[in-house]
């Protein structure tokens, strides 16, 4: 907080020195998020004391919906300007978030070559590879020798993201290898690239989704993973550390899909928001929570001759939903991690089954002995007992299995799994215990 | 499942250039996910007929159960063979995991040095900084100059984690700043890297969580992460490819302990595994589900009377328990990505509190109409309409500040808040309801 003060005092003090002194000392991340916080005109003011190379590179670390709310401020030359300094897969991902109109606008005002580059990466969708890929690598041909490969790494170096790990091209431009700078530092100065590259290659498509390039980049521990072509050509680099944004956007979205909120909502959104998000889930629940209802509708007569029924009912229902997140947690996170398909596993809804028989038979000797002692009845217990081994089973079932069709048919298991889970277990639980207590009416009154 | 065959018949056939062929052509990671699936006896076949090198490597790749089970098939001169080739983290990991008596018996076998070494990793809490570091690192003394430091980056580079990062030591061994390869790269050759070296350094202590780790590595997008103790002396680092699996680790957790499942389990856990991880909790949730009961059972005598009630009220709970957990999960998140603490942000809870009242209403107004629909009693639908928006506030309010209390309390949020959510707002739903029910009784019958 007290940083935004003295900030907003640098500059209406209009100190360019202190201004100086004070963005020097801090990360260009923290300057970032407190640009966040100034008023428009503050925020003027901050772009006419910095300079464009430092504005860029804060600009760059800021979040999008900052990108485009300062970027409006600015006249197309200022941003154009800022541009200059920056990547162009930066660039494009910060175009793809302005209005259509001002992006048309802007990308006329560029250099021809640029526009091309950057309506490619335009092209691509945002969360495929290509997507988040950045077009600044070290892409060497393999008949350089390790003294050239050198060379060409301390000029090219300082324009790219990674260069830890140095992209092989064969005569015909096809990805052949990587090349590990260590290698080249160590390798005899005459040797050529060919020799020192590792063949062993993992590289994606462009329009591969990003949590599939995550898997890959995490499973083999890789610092950048090559994106390429049909033909094999190298059109850019996803690096390890754009990977941890997607693993975070990705798990952030599990989490509140499994919670049943539609999409990226944070805790300070607006209220607007927050309703506009939540709302319609609440709509879908509450249509099946009338299924249960209507379930439940079906054995008044049952109920008001065996009240004791309506205080025992949500308890079976309840405890099936509780077993049947168990499972779909267990489900849907193996899934995300790419350890379970509906092909390869299926078999395991067997053990879910068998889960659901042992606790349910657990959990309901316990219900229903309580129940025993609380209402005198030992065939309420007896019915309870059987309702919940019949419902936990029945969440076993539906908690293993509707995650994987889910999946299979292209929907987000996380988003939409629960809510026909819970459908389930609480029809089935209501129905399960209420027709038992029917069937069995003469021992219960 | 062929690669499997495949390596089978190449180690029966005992024919070592097919192995050979066989092995240099996967990826190490690769490997290690096969011998997985190996018998003890293949392994030892697979182990004699590989070189220490390679296999040191599979077995750095390999999972940590793994690891276990197949050093525990070796005799000790072989396990300290395969140590040889690793890094002292990897050894501390892999000896942190074998029983305490073969630890110690393995230690005492290696040389003084690393013995003092690996007891000092070893005494690291595994989800602290220290406890995932590194030791291999490039560190140089900052009067050393451009050139003299390419010099010592080839000769040490090959044996360490990271070399476009380089950390900058005083004459005291302070850590006092960290060089980009690259600028070393491009800097004059007799320039010395304090001139080089960027001062704003990011460090942590070795007791620091691993989770807060990952943080600060995905929020200033770093490469590599120096830990530092109280003196300021460089104690090892934690490369963002670690990070990931850190990230990952964690998502994992929140999400299982969000569903219910007290630790890792996975969709393959042998039965009794998966019993021990889930039956607990469900017994918490019976706990609670008893107390919804008994709430209900208070109103044996109103539900006698309006029958319709029993219907009606597991709409009431059901949805309060929803709404709860949107809020609940929006929340958790936020506070594992640190954005919310109760000190800063209590204010929020009022939003959460409008939030349940405009919900409640617009879903309680479809319920009211519904219900009046079909009992034809307009009472009915005003009273559920009234605990609807009742319920939906009480799970704004608590889905809110439980998971922030908790974390007060040092209890991990994502594991304990939805117990004592579904408990408030089943209670308080059944409460609400029938108890206005009760006081409007005469308009009911």
């Amino acid at each position: 907080m007290e940083d935004t003060e003295k900030l907003l005092t640098v500059i209406t003090s209009n100190d360019k020195k202190e201004f100086k002194d004070f963005i020097d000392e801090m990360h260009p991340v923290d300057v970032a998020i407190l640009l966040d916080s100034l008023e428009d005109e503050e925020l003027l003011r901050f772009h006419d004391m910095s300079e464009d190379e430092q504005m860029a590179e804060f600009l760059e670390q800021a979040n999008e919906s900052f990108q485009t709310r300062f970027l409006m401020l600015l006249n197309f030359e200022a941003v154009i300007k800022l541009f200059s300094f920056m990547s162009n897969d930066d660039k494009a991902d910060i175009l793809g978030n302005l209005p259509i109109r001002m992006r048309k606008d802007l990308l006329k005002m560029m250099k021809q070559s640029d526009t091309i580059k950057l309506e490619e990466l335009l092209g691509y969708d945002e969360k495929s590879a290509g997507g988040i890929m950045t077009t600044e690598y070290i892409a060497l041909r393999g008949d350089l020798t390790a003294l050239e490969a050198l060379m060409k790494v301390k000029q090219i170096g300082p324009k790219t993201e990674v260069i830890e790990t140095i992209f092989v091209l064969n005569e015909k431009k096809e990805l052949v290898g990587t090349a590990d700078l260590r290698d080249i530092l160590t390798a005899p100065e005459e040797q050529n690239l060919y020799d020192i590259m590792d063949e062993n290659l993992i590289s994606v498509h462009p329009d591969e989704d990003q949590e599939e390039v995550a898997r890959l980049v995490s499973k083999y521990d890789l610092k950048a993973i090559p994106v390429v072509n049909n033909k094999r050509a190298l059109l850019g680099i996803v690096t390890v550390d754009d990977i941890i944004d997607v693993i975070v956007e990705e798990q952030t979205e599990d989490i509140l899909h499994m919670g049943g909120v539609s999409s990226e909502e944070r805790v300070d959104s607006t209220l607007g928001t927050s309703i506009r998000k939540r709302l319609p889930w609440l709509f879908i629940n509450l249509a099946t929570a009338f299924m249960a209802s209507f379930t439940v509708g079906l054995f008044e007569d049952v109920i008001v001759q065996v009240v004791a029924l309506a205080a025992a009912m949500p308890i079976v229902a309840g405890m099936g939903g509780n077993a049947g997140t168990q499972t779909l947690s267990v489900v849907i996170r193996s899934i995300a991690l790419g350890e379970v398909e509906l092909k390869k596993n299926w078999k395991l809804v067997f053990k879910e089954i068998a889960l659901g028989i042992v606790n349910g038979a657990a959990t309901g000797i316990v219900t229903g002995l309580i129940l025993y002692l609380k209402y005198g009845n030992p065939y309420l217990g007896l019915i309870i007992f059987a309702a919940m081994i019949g419902n936990l089973v029945i969440a076993g079932f539906f908690g293993f299995l509707i995650p994987l069709l889910l999946k299979v048919a292209g929907i987000d298991p996380a988003l939409a799994s629960a809510i026909f889970l819970t459908t389930a277990t609480d029809v089935f639980g209501f129905f399960l215990f209420l027709g038992l207590a029917k069937s069995f009416l003469g021992f219960l009154v």
